[in-house]
């Protein structure tokens, strides 16, 4: 396998440094391939790797960056401020043609702002999107967007995404023809708002993508639909109240075990499993989540994520940059584009 | 306790009568002073009420009905061709003042189509909203509307919706100055789209409500809020999602459950547990969610209820004719369009 080049904001995230260290370390032992750009403090860095033996230093290249982004900083005076910070350094990486992708587990708001800004989006797509996967009754993953990117999304915009999650699907989970649906309030045609219905008619019209129609919120987890399409205010809240009601089942579980012996035991046993799923439905925690349709990789990985986590993200982002997924989305808008009547 | 008049639509439903019966006979044996329109098909309604010793008659009306809204009927062609049903002649007695309130568990579509055109709103109020209670982590109850009356909304409906919701946790829970959010993709001021940030503007500047900002969607189950509003696309996919995790979340378990003796155990102690959460946060089925901003109180069980189920949505709508609901809505909402600026 060729050379693979990924740029890592090593100050983002709870945690910082001993989680990001602890992942970038794992990773370049288990992919030989694998060059790290190490944006962060240098100090914190060298002290950091001291800790490890034999490590492969001709592939961990470290990049001194003064500043850090909050994780509660605005992303508008991050964008201003913040222009020798970690996150900044890792995406101008990518955008100057050094690094393949960048992986940040930083500021969500400010990750996506200053992408924007660095990289720019793909000839054909007006705004990236937050995309994450989630699990389905059937063990198939869904990827769902737009997570929080935009939520003024019009029916262009949705079409876009469509075309996004499509090709997401299809190179990240090699997916033949995956099937794309519209969330919505109901199954019937004559559901929904004026941008859900209109993009029904864009979508339905190019057959480059394989359209099924909308689907509702409860469907996002029954493997009827490989993508499911939806602006980021309905994206972000649906997935929210998800993780809302996960944290109420863990919380409830916890209570009913205090009652008795029985309970008590049941509940041991019972939390592990609601934990690993409540996780498997969690994938800003543990999958992480891709900014596409700019002209660049950029994989996010959780605020509080785990080193195993951080290292996924590491692996998403190898991921879609063997499978060029910024240039297949440039291609298949382009091709789409002529498509639409 | 003053004669208080319900009518049911006994059709409605997966069940049917032999639930909707069910329900009717346990709830004017619980309350002395409840009388009872049932709207149906009169032999079915007399051949299941014949199963049942000691009815008193004199409380219970029977009134004979031709048609049935079916479950799956476009709500425009129902309103059109189902005037002679059960759903429409129970909301009938509502507007003709016989009935003080209308329980239904027919097709929500067509029983908001048909309640909206025959009781219609009331005066201020430009669309009638669905709302229901969710669980929280305290155990207190959060109200959230609107979950799919409408999917198009601006932030007069959205501030209206929020003049109805405080009502509702005052009035039914018993509340004073319920706190009132507005769900969003973030709690900071900037976030969010224009219909939000406007309605936000407006609840900021009228003291008779107690409006405490944005919650994110996981805090819709953490008490931070006592009402929670949305528009209708919004709050029926957020509801939805958590109702399709629910059932992934049991499925998982069922699923582990197969693997050992020790997993079949704890699931098969683990998923009482579970159904019972679930069911706490499907208030579709549990709870029912009621039409509020008309002209009279309709509650709406849920298509797949029990009779305990039928007989809660009773008991609801009963509440609702205690305290008069319609008509604390009707004030509050001319006492705050005359503070607003």
């Amino acid at each position: 396998m060729t050379h693979l080049t990924i740029a890592l904001d090593m100050m983002g995230g709870d945690h910082g440094p001993p989680v990001t260290i602890e992942a970038a370390v794992l990773a370049v032992k288990e992919f030989p391939h694998l060059h790290l750009f190490l944006c962060g403090d240098l100090v914190q860095l060298q002290d950091g790797l001291s800790g490890y033996a034999d490590l492969p230093l001709e592939r961990l290249q470290l990049v001194s960056t003064e500043q850090v982004v909050s994780m509660d900083e605005r992303p508008s005076a991050a964008l201003r401020s913040k222009t020798r910070s970690s996150m900044r350094k890792a995406l101008e990486l990518v955008e100057a043609g050094e690094a393949d992708a960048c992986v940040s587990a930083g500021n969500t708001g400010a990750l996506l702002a200053m992408a924007y800004y660095v990289l720019k989006t793909l000839p054909g797509i007006d705004r990236p999107a937050l995309i994450s996967s989630l699990p389905t009754t059937s063990h198939k993953k869904v990827y769902l967007l737009d997570l929080g990117a935009n939520v003024n999304c019009d029916s262009e915009i949705l079409f876009q995404y469509a075309v996004m999650g499509s090709v997401m699907a299809e190179e990240v989970e090699g997916l033949t023809r995956p099937r794309v649906a519209l969330l919505n309030v109901g199954e019937e045609q004559i559901k929904g708002n004026d941008q859900v219905k209109h993009t029904a008619q864009i979508l339905s019209s190019v057959p480059g993508i394989n359209y099924i129609g909308y689907i509702e919120g409860n469907d996002i987890f029954t493997d009827k639909a490989d993508v499911v399409v939806t602006d980021g205010f309905v994206g972000n809240i649906a997935l929210k109240a998800c993780e809302g009601l996960g944290k109420l089942i863990i919380t409830e579980v916890k209570r009913v075990s205090g009652k008795n012996l029985m309970t008590r035991v049941m509940a041991r046993m019972a939390l592990p499993i609601l934990k690993k799923i409540y996780a498997r439905v969690n994938p800003d925690q543990y999958n992480g989540a891709s900014l596409i349709g700019l002209r660049g990789i950029v994989v996010k990985s959780h605020g509080n994520a785990s080193s195993d986590a951080f290292l996924y993200a590491i692996r998403e982002a190898m991921q879609e940059v063997a499978r060029q997924v910024p240039n297949k989305i440039k291609h298949k808008i382009e091709t789409l584009l002529m498509e639409r009547p």
